[in-house]
């Protein structure tokens, strides 16, 4: 039998170039692989937004039309909402009756966050109550594997403990999931930083022909080389990082050998990345936008998804019930 | 339009005397002043009783039967199980977003309950959110008015922060419900010490004819009167305390003036007592075996009633989605 893959986004509205490398493409695969669920965390955006009422509905909508125009297939694996299925907060509320508070406080991204994002109040009870949720999520599928980058792994470890709790109060019903650490190219910002929707400094999955030109064309390169005649390196070159995700072995050896030893201007080398940039985009963006007409309606179009999601919720959930005989 | 009263039990089983004037007597009286919704607060079991698979479903049908028994009527007033009604699982986590927790770990009963029951694990997520979850059951339904024990005061004054701070953020959807303090006589256990089920101190609802004898007849009395001859103090008396609800004016009268004169014995003035405890008790009594034989599936019956409180909880869940633009 296949293993099961439970994995989530929470909403951010139009997907770029770092979700997709970070996390979808590799959904893509795992769609053929695995027994998949994947879902819209949009409860999870709220224990950081509650109080910026953003459109979520639509933001929702977006990310699931730029999934399915980079290759996720429905028919394959399941995507659903998470706030559509109230068995989820059924089950959040059961295993936070006997999840100690220590065990929430202690979760390293908690007073990371906190400290982080410190302007906002976030010592919210659904804050703290987090990975209690993201529990639920993941364990009412029954999932084997999450795929999560190593900020998440504890997230997954506390999972595990308190599967091993329930199990052992009422009954082998929950399944153990393992964190499935992802291999991520890195990709930093335009501007050389940490990518980020907030910073501005990112390349969206649909951006527009003109747009890729412009953001690339301006595009922190190697800072100590100032002219074409200086040697540059491509180890300490963002637009480098850009071309092992984005161009040909080939392309990246003669990339290497033009830059070091200054036979290639910036300006050629962003026009071979723009091109590779924009044959990668071209069609997801082309996609996206019959997409958008196509389906106006997405939980209309997510509907057989979201049914198979609660049904199995639904069946794990009676089974919880009569283990808790309540 | 009347107004909106709201009140829950946990499920504890066969209700005893202490349940019947602290409660029941005064919903029985509200079914019919104000609009009612009376739930069975079996998930608030959980908060402390996680660990210990009580058979709730079972305990869950007494009390209900209990409650009919003694005068409640669904057709006055839906009687619905806390359980049961999803929406209210999904409405604790949207509270939990923006409940801050000092507001949680502020609340007397929290520190308390901790101290009390130190023997039990409770410092949980679930009983910390305990005041978020009976924020939700209450203000599901818009109740204006909860009738509440000196102890729950800071309960609902927390209900009521959490609306202000709901209707601040998203728009007036919610009400502020208002403590209802209501008239408890004193009704002591049979030992003279607090009136508890595991003290084994208090006398069933249904308690059948020759227990009720035999528990007042143990009673403990004014424990300065020793004989017949010496004069007694009704004051200092829990036989008395009884008869201050169970008893006429007359008969009262009567026995401060025996007992007061040393004229009448403890044993005559237990007579009198379990006499009116016995026909306080006898048709309840009957009439929960009747109902015990008639109802055998308890989901069944309150099914209308589950109904009309789950109706209500839909539609006020799709006002409460639209304002958080989820
Ligand atoms: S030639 Fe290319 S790799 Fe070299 S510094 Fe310029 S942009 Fe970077
Ligand atoms: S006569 Fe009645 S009131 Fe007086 S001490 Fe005895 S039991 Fe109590």
């Amino acid at each position: 039998m296949k293993k099961r893959v439970y994995s989530a986004m929470r909403p951010t509205g139009e997907l770029h170039i770092g979700h997709y490398f970070g996390a979808v493409k590799n959904w893509i695969k795992m769609q053929e692989e695995y027994d998949c669920f994947f879902a819209v965390a949009d409860w999870h955006a709220l224990t950081t937004n509650y109080d910026n009422p953003e459109n979520i509905k639509e933001i929702r909508r977006q990310m699931v039309l730029s999934w399915l125009a980079a290759g996720l297939d429905v028919e394959k694996a399941p995507i659903f909402i998470q706030s559509h299925n109230l068995y989820t907060a059924e089950l959040y509320l059961l295993l936070g009756m006997f999840t100690p508070v220590s065990w929430l406080e202690r979760c390293p991204s908690y007073k990371d966050m906190i400290n982080t994002l410190s302007h906002k109040d976030l010592s919210n009870y659904g804050f703290l109550g987090y990975p209690v949720l993201m529990t639920a999520d993941i364990i009412m599928y029954l999932a084997n594997l999450v795929p999560v980058g190593v900020d998440q792994v504890p997230h997954v470890e506390l999972a595990r403990e308190i599967v091993r709790r329930f199990n052992n109060f009422y009954g082998e019903i929950f399944v153990e999931p393992e964190s499935m650490l992802t291999n991520v190219p890195k990709l930093p910002g335009l501007d050389g930083r940490k990518m980020s929707k907030s910073l501005n400094n990112t390349i969206l999955l649909t951006e527009d022909a003109d747009i890729i030109e412009k953001k690339i064309k301006t595009m922190i390169t190697d800072t100590k080389r100032q002219r074409k005649t200086d040697a540059g390196d491509p180890n300490v070159c963002p637009v480098f990082d850009y071309h092992k995700v984005f161009s040909t072995d080939e392309e990246r050896a003669k990339i290497i050998e033009g830059c070091t030893k200054a036979e290639i201007g910036c300006i050629e080398c962003k026009k071979i990345l723009i091109n590779n940039v924009e044959n990668f985009i071209c069609p997801i963006r082309e996609k996206k936008k019959v997409l958008d007409k196509e389906i106006q309606n997405i939980d209309e179009f997510l509907a057989p998804s979201q049914k198979k999601a609660n049904d199995f919720a639904a069946i794990l959930m009676e089974k919880v019930r009569k283990a808790i005989k309540i």
